[in-house]
């Protein structure tokens, strides 16, 4: 493991892609703004999945699976979404290549499609046209389904996990009789975000509503989870949208009700994505690299030898098993690294900057003792622990980190959000330490704007819990209800 | 639940379909050749995916995620690959829509891809251009990594799960120090591939080697399960390849050995896919719809009860949780429907159709004698069960259908294999009931083509454990050593 990684201080953005590459995450690919996410890294995001994944059927849905591309003409028919979405995407034109005279490879004019296909950059168009033969009556509502899939937008400008042109999701999309059954599932699920994010991510985050510049394009309202980085940055860790019926209308679906009338159905949409792991990384890493929360860490623990001789190594192997057999029992992820090929400094400064939760280094005076020495790193802190009842005490330390990590972020949120009133303050606020900034809006498209222009930073959320609040505009001095939540963002 | 559907009788390809659709397990989409798997169907490949991800893994693999996209340079670079798959494949030109003058949206003609873009029909050339940073040194290797992915293989004729534009799948790519290694472990992947369609579709497979003109493009052997559906025609249901080092050659991929020397690393290469489904639907499927294997039906058990009356369902309603708990408590999967907006015959045929391999039936009359009814799916046996320790009992006629199942297919491979001698013998037996047909080939590509050409039976594959025997080519007499495998195939 090489030490050449920036620090937060010296360069975040390198940091960030230091961790990222070098805990062998991800890495770009040759193809512009798609990445190639690497075993260790992919490990991670299939734990989020299996507990998303769980999560959903817990709340009722199924998954299925929809077409990866999307006929043009299905982009047109929601007028709003049209605008959001088809124009940065990647378009099929072609369905055949052929070998042409020089020997090279070339695209077959003869094989030009009719109308040409988009790759999907999100599903709502092809999944409402196909659920327009699956629901007739009150009897087939409510439809819940998610679809875990690779999505396109062309990106111009990629970071690693967090903008990306390709790059992996969950998209929920459910079909309901009522409005008010679609904006209680569009809220369940903002809750089941949340819930994943405090409790595996170990991530605080805000609940609330967008703005409507902020808004998907198609939806009522937008609903989000927004999180703070260690840069002072905000991040958006998902979104669930109240679509009304917006999208019954553009693909014509309707169900008789119970009094036999026939109405457009009610939608709702809602999705994560591999942006998850840019979240994970910036949240709770340090200087030493990854930190992760156990219960998403491929490895929780790992015990590292430490030995002179082949007997002593021999010895240590069977104790080693033994603490890992009685690990395991308790369901805690171990692995234990007795490769002859790497020195045990290599090994502790390798798992460090992978992140892994808690590290056990055993020697020959240990056996003697019926000692461990245990270094969390979260903290770095080391101490020595009795062999008796070792799975336990872990599976506590575990617990421990856990809600450490929660708590730390938390904390950190809490030092870096902040009330101002004046144009001033709000300015000098954004451009110093960043944070959550909780300012007076007029409530206009335009002053949104006019901020955005002037210092980059977004309404990222109107709170859900919000208090009234009466106030006047930092931008205009209009009158203002209460206060917005701005940050820059990701 | 309609009875409007095909026996395999009067019409094998529309019985197929009937299922495939009315069983609600997929259907045609918007786009050409693209399917949508419902949630009924993609509940049964989460399964397959299930069994087979920890297959791999067990076996020392990991998984990892390849952009959807390739540079069509890249497809230039194995000459016999791109000859296989660069031809008819989705290719993306273009990365913006806009608004035409006239309000339509139209590709935007500035946004024209330097190099054009293919959507991968298989990841080996994106893959080994991404092993070429990865792999240096001998303790690099060997690299076994699996991605789970879609695929799209612009098919002219398609059919749904059997031959789909867009498919899931998954593709084993993997690296080795040596040539033997390589072909360990494409023998080690097939076995992976046989063990599961045996041992969980049900489904006895042929295991062997493809000739050379049924190999993969870029392979230097490809390696095959062959199962036989119930018309008489085989299906690939999984292959191996080991590719030698032709995609190390043609992405400069080597690695420094234990002795200092730089050689090229050896390859293979493995994937099944959502044509799985079919094979499975196919293999087991009677007049009645769906039959599926125990081990992989989304529900095991189905029950409904028989009632007159709010009360007589209320105390159903309870015997029947009492029931759902004890068998949920041996893993068993188990649906209750008591919906009150059907019949109990409606529910039947439904669940018949669906597969559910076990009914358990249950009204006032059995809440006084203590019993149940129970309904095979495979067999129709219908009988009066006692509910004393009616889960264990439940558990092992799981055990016996699945069982059931595979022996069933077993018997009709072998009665449907044959010898034959003489061309025409071999032209009546393909041209009648079909089936695997085992006979000589005197070795040639040019005999191969012609058979095919004549009665398009291919040669499925060359059995691992042929025997050899000394005999006359089928078409032209010339010498033979052993019998090859005929037959028409999906």
């Amino acid at each position: 493991m090489s030490k050449d990684f920036s620090t937060r201080e010296e360069n975040y953005s390198k940091w960030y892609n230091d961790i990222v590459t070098k805990a062998d995450l991800a890495e770009n690919s040759a193809v512009r703004g798609c990445m190639v996410i690497k075993p260790y890294g992919y490990s991670i995001w299939e734990k989020m999945q299996a507990v998303l994944d769980k999560m959903f059927k817990d709340t009722g849905h199924e998954n299925a699976y929809f077409p990866l591309f999307i006929p043009k003409s299905f982009f047109s028919k929601e007028a709003s979404h049209v605008e959001g979405f088809a124009k940065e995407c990647a378009v099929v034109t072609h369905y055949r290549l052929k070998t042409a005279p020089d020997g090279k490879i070339v695209v077959d004019e003869d094989a030009k499609l009719e109308e040409e296909l988009i790759v999907r950059p999100t599903s709502e168009t092809i999944i409402w046209d196909t659920y327009r033969s699956w629901i007739q009556s009150y009897r087939d509502l409510p439809l819940l389904i998610n679809q875990w899939a690779n999505v396109v937008r062309w990106e111009m400008r990629t970071r690693l996990f967090l903008r990306t042109a390709e790059f992996l999701w969950q998209e929920g999309h459910t079909a309901h009789a009522t409005r008010q059954e679609a904006v209680e599932e569009a809220e369940k699920m903002l809750n089941v975000y949340a819930d994943f994010a405090e409790n595996f991510l170990a991530l605080p985050v805000l609940k609330g509503v967008k703005s409507e510049n902020e808004r998907f394009a198609g939806a009522i309202e937008t609903y989000c989870i927004e999180a703070l980085m260690q840069d002072g940055k905000a991040l958006q860790a998902g979104t669930s949208h109240f679509l009304g019926q917006n999208f019954a209308k553009a693909f014509d679906v309707k169900f008789t009700g119970k009094d036999g009338k026939q109405e457009y159905v009610w939608a709702t949409s809602w999705g994560v994505s591999t942006r998850l792991m840019g979240a994970l990384i910036m949240a709770h890493s340090d200087d030493n690299g990854l930190v992760l929360p156990p219960k998403l860490a491929p490895n929780q623990v790992v015990i590292v030898p430490i030995y002179k001789s082949d007997e002593e190594l021999a010895k240590l192997n069977d104790k080693a098993s033994e603490i890992k057999k009685s690990l395991e029992a308790l369901g805690i992820r171990v692995k234990y690294d007795n490769r002859d090929t790497h020195k045990p400094g290599w090994k502790f400064a390798e798992y460090e900057f992978k992140g892994v939760p808690l590290r056990i280094a055993i020697g020959p005076r240990d056996l003697e003792n019926g000692t461990v020495e245990l270094a969390r790193r979260d903290t770095k802190e080391k101490a020595t622990y009795q062999q008796t009842d070792l799975a336990h005490k872990i599976e506590h330390l575990l617990g421990q980190i856990q809600s450490n990590l929660y708590q730390k972020a938390l904390s950190f949120r809490e030092q870096n959000t902040t009330n101002v009133d004046t144009w001033e303050e709000f300015v000098n606020q954004i451009e110093g330490k960043g944070g959550f900034v909780y300012a007076h809006w007029d409530g206009t498209k335009e002053t949104e704007e006019t901020i955005k222009e002037k210092t980059k930073a977004t309404i990222r959320c109107i709170p859900l819990d919000n208090k009234k609040e009466e106030g006047k505009c930092i931008l205009t001095g209009k009158p203002s209800t209460q206060r917005v939540v701005f940050a820059r963002a990701y």
